[in-house]
């Protein structure tokens, strides 16, 4: 297909990339981030403008990978009747593009998308549309970059996927911070927990959560946990953390 | 090695596996529990016992992994003057041990260890000694199966990390299972999530946590926030750990 792509942050540059290695063509990169617009523009050897008013109108689809607030914004200047046109936001209702075109919808990424990764990981994608072409047209291009992982859902189901997806991976992340901030501060070396972290993340792929929970908090062991209190003296943020999740593991633990 | 495990729980499995892949010969197994020590030694094609007062007293090397309360008990039962004697908890004082041996420690493996799991993941490997033998013993032995990450550490260092490892492990893994939970209560495929929790834990490999963190907290994005409240509504445990961790997003964020 003929891509064009609003946006050249880290969505705009992922789904990008996985767009071009499914053998599509971006036409053209919108941004007002011209550097940014310009560097995407140069590694996939393509064009780009920095004005809405400048795009380009003969391509097939259009992605707008901006942030929930600016999508108001391209929508304000964006008038592409005939054309598909979908965002990427797992919290905004498809509805806030229908004056650009009748055919509207989104395509959502469920995964976390930083550019300066060195891979490309798979990404399901939950699309959404307004009408036959919008959903056609955006399951052909979703089941292109992951024919595994093609996901019709309605708003409300994305928009509470999206809320699973918090839990699991901004708010892991958090903990992988603030563990990292502990071991710098006690001379210890964080990648030492790594092999750790892996082996949590991927043995959930065959075995309910539930079912692995290990840990001072599950067998109930208070001597472990008043040891882990003392050495938390001195992390006090750190320390809430702890007693508040020990506490849902062992109110929930059970479930 | 000669090396009899004195244990038969996902510790003691998990090890003697590791054990047996580097070529040490495990000449026993002792537990109490007589099914798990029966499986254990038809897998390894060895001998297993279920009263300490007949364990194997050829052995160089003794690896105590049971649960912590439990190696006060076996500790009561066992002596074995002039052998190297371990136990594997991270939250364990050495000394516990020195009624056993003049040679004893400490062999701590950092990671989160199932018996059901079909791979051996990588294991980083914290070892202490109360002398020279026992410590170029248990270093020996820590090398030949975790060539890359065996770590000699204090009693207060093990007991640091283990801290650590029980945020990035233990507390991650709830957060898996309230995510589990919620998608089932929602009709949603929790497995969905799965690429995302993988590339969560994978991607810190190259960069701080700190680094990368994104969704709604971090970017103060108080409509998403609100929207994800309202969906939260039925789900008032999930809310609550929602709160807290958007919260300590935002206080620390930029620590």
């Amino acid at each position: 297909m003929n891509i064009v792509i609003i946006g050249s942050g880290n969505a705009a540059t992922i789904l990008g990339r996985k767009f071009k290695a499914a053998g599509h063509n971006i036409l053209q990169i919108v941004s007002r981030n011209a550097t940014a617009a310009s560097a995407l523009a140069y590694e996939w050897d393509t064009e780009s403008a920095n004005y809405l008013t400048l795009v380009n109108r003969t391509a097939d689809v259009y992605i707008i990978a901006v942030s929930d607030d600016a999508i108001k914004e391209v929508v304000k200047d964006l008038y592409l009747p005939g054309k598909v046109v979908a965002h990427t936001a797992g919290s905004v209702d498809k509805e806030i593009l229908k004056k650009v075109s009748p055919h509207y919808g989104v395509f959502y990424p469920l995964q976390s998308l930083r550019k300066e990764t060195d891979h490309l990981p798979s990404i399901p994608l939950f699309f959404e549309g307004s009408d036959e072409k919008a959903k056609m047209t955006l399951e052909q291009l979703a089941l292109s970059v992951s024919p595994q992982n093609t996901i019709s859902a309605s708003n409300e189901d994305r928009m509470k996927i999206h809320v699973a997806a918090v839990v699991v991976s901004n708010f892991t992340n958090h903990l992988y911070a603030l563990a990292e901030s502990y071991c710098k501060r006690e001379n210890l070396d964080f990648s030492q927990l790594l092999p750790l972290i892996e082996e949590t993340a991927l043995r959930i792929k065959g075995i309910s959560p539930w079912k692995v929970q290990t840990g001072p908090a599950i067998r109930h062991d208070k001597a472990t946990i008043g040891q882990h209190l003392d050495l938390l003296k001195e992390h006090p943020h750190l320390k809430s953390i702890y007693v508040l999740l020990t506490e849902s593991i062992q109110q929930q633990g059970e479930a």
